[in-house]
């Protein structure tokens, strides 16, 4: 059974997520979705750069702001949508190639506010070394769906 | 004089600028710099999209990101470049088509530390309708030129 | 009749205010209060500064989150309160002597979420001159006044 | 050595801290100082409260600073200051009476940018109950000590 409803909670997340045009257009990919938390991978490629070749902040910022936010979503009816209200991210690091990991998990979800944080860490592939790229912290609120 | 001087200013950041992938997928252009101030324009597209079809939360903090993030750079000598050391957010409204106009401006611009403000607007391109989509408010580093 | 709403906006405020223990202990006062703008005074006292003798940062955020927090009640029915969801202030300078004037402007007052910023200013009394010292940016919502 | 050492980055945190006259005034307390971490304490008083009766958003956002703050200078050579850039927080609750640990803690520190989080957390005195009251994100620099 609970197997089965952390598969349920994935597709829920999935379903909504496939459906962001930015984050297909970047690559990104959903990894896990668990009651109150949310990971997504980002692979480094030419769609995420800023001038000196390395991850845009903008591109590291969405990536934040999604692991949040769908964190957020998991804590949710199945029937809501979650919106941003904001974000602040502090930008720790920069690096090429590899890929992105970003982990948002939820501090407090209440009626009217949910707040959540996330951490975005690069992970070079060929050695496997992690480094914290990103903390994020994020206010948002449930809203209905649309779709 | 003037005018040259405003004209050097323009290609200095958009040389920068083109050379960032993330916002040559998204579709960004440089619209305006000068002396402390930069602006953007992101027209709606299927990759700038969140999952309820406007415009992604991520597209807009991304564009504002640059906003400040270049409008500090205005105020830098002419071989340096800008680093993002945090921003925060906050998200106002939601809309789907037309284009994004981002608005940096400077407010403090130290030696060691600079901070921005940007506000994204929406603009309906059939009745030129302007719609205050964002504030962000932003810590910059100058850092050295790598290019 | 202008005059009387003004006059009445502002006494609304300053009840609400003058119930706040800290604001008493440190010393501000309320000084304008208009539909969608709150200014406040803080004298510099050994009260509020840190360890360098300048004044604290805490006390500089405390009387900007009153200043947005107050310009955003001015936009609520006459029998709502306010609370602060979140603020991100960044210090710019450090002042000794003299007074801060935090003024508060509200950027949108929707049902469920207002949004301010807010500028303090360092004024040094003998020369009159202003220095910027604070800029911030908050999220509220309304809450039910209890008193 | 580690206990010595320990005590005398107590000694040298709390030598800064008490010469802050808005810590002192509201009567806030260092508790523990370890390298990457400081905690505080803030009782309840009439001194800290806002219109409600409750802990002031101003007053919790002032000990999430210092926690923040001192947290950074335990990294930082023994003749150096630090100084709050900027922060962002989010109240997550209100409460009165008890008292408030605020936990500071060091994200990363670098020779020019520190960046730390706190926890503010409500303790009822009578249970011993803990609540999350406040979540905090914050920049620093290093600066020359002055006293």
């Amino acid at each position: 059974m609970a197997a089965k409803n952390a598969a349920g909670l994935f597709e829920r997340i999935n379903q909504s997520f496939s459906r962001q045009g930015l984050m297909t257009t970047l690559g990104a990919k959903l990894l896990r979705a668990e009651p109150g938390l949310c990971e997504f991978v980002l692979p480094y490629s030419p769609k995420v750069t800023q001038q000196q070749d390395t991850f845009h902040g903008g591109a590291i910022a969405a990536i934040a702001d999604i692991a949040g936010g769908y964190a957020g979503l998991t804590t949710l009816a199945p029937d809501s949508e979650i919106t941003t209200v904001e974000f602040k991210i502090n930008l720790l690091a920069s690096k090429q190639g590899g890929e992105l990991r970003a982990l948002g998990k939820v501090v407090r979800s209440g009626k009217r506010i949910v707040v959540t944080t996330a951490e975005v860490n690069h992970v070079d592939l060929a050695t496997n070394e992690q480094t914290l790229l990103a903390v994020m912290q994020q206010t948002l609120v449930p809203v209905q769906k649309k779709y």
